[in-house]
């Protein structure tokens, strides 16, 4: 699988502090390697932490990036989620394989991320959500892969019909 | 296409807003016809009436529905969307054609929850966000057919491989 990292810019304290959560929870089950943040937060950082002591990892957040200079320095295609893009159905079979930088707004975005990127790529026109652009994007660009992967935590959720069945490691 | 109303329940003023506003742009980007929230939130109410002035419909959300009774009275499948359900890999295709209604959880879920429904449905076994997970959900099960939907409303944004196109509606 190629190596996926997603870069959250226009993040704001507090304001962000749930909905950046959301993109990074996003990530990890869907399958990226790591979240990158550009403003710095430590008490995101210790919740994501604690999220993958306890449902595993490989998974990192890491906060205060320079977007600018993570977009200029990435190796491989970077590509910017946007309800302004290209229609995601018509973009899709355009992204090559390698690596990838996946870069997810907040409210505002500077205009030059739409210039700076390889591509830019909506998950349809309308208004909606990052979080679910992030992992319809990432659903359809994997084909379902990353939503099958296992992670090694101190905890895994069984899939169950009725209720909740949750395995904990004693080892 | 069928009917799909999604109900949100465990709403809570303000700390839900803004999820549960995404939640609602979710639905209606990824082809549901309404969004129903247990708690009363009228600014929630004015908030995605006036996007659906400006971005189309039709599409409406409605607050203070008793969610028991919702569950009770809908005529068709119900499908709860929970970390802790059977995989959506397995389900998917065990879900009858008609009207669907959604039930979509904030933080805490009763249990009565899990018996109540026809189908408890994890998008992932792992730890996310219901955002997501109702966008995946509505992504697969309507083949991507919901992200090309038509909307008519006071704006239109157009796709653009850089930069903002919007299309103003003067008649």
């Amino acid at each position: 699988m190629p190596r996926i990292v997603v870069l959250r810019i226009g993040h704001r304290i507090p304001r962000d502090s749930r909905v950046t959560a959301h993109v990074a929870l996003v990530a990890r089950a869907f399958g990226a390697a790591e979240v990158w943040v550009d403003r710095r937060d430590k008490a995101l950082e210790a919740r994501i932490r604690d999220l993958v002591e306890r449902f595993g990892g490989p998974f990192e957040l890491r906060t205060g990036i320079g977007w600018r200079q993570a977009i200029r320095d990435w190796k491989g295609t970077v590509v910017h989620l946007t309800m302004y893009g290209e229609h995601l159905d018509a973009v899709l079979e355009r992204i090559p394989g390698g690596d990838l930088l996946v870069v997810v707004g907040a409210e505002k975005v500077p205009g030059e991320v739409f210039q700076m990127v390889d591509l830019n790529v909506a998950v349809g026109n309308q208004p909606h959500s990052e979080v679910a652009a992030l992992a319809v994007f990432l659903d359809r660009l994997l084909r379902g892969e990353g939503l099958r992967r296992e992670f090694s935590g101190r905890f895994k959720v069984l899939a169950s019909p009725r209720g909740k069945l949750v395995e904990e490691d004693s080892t």
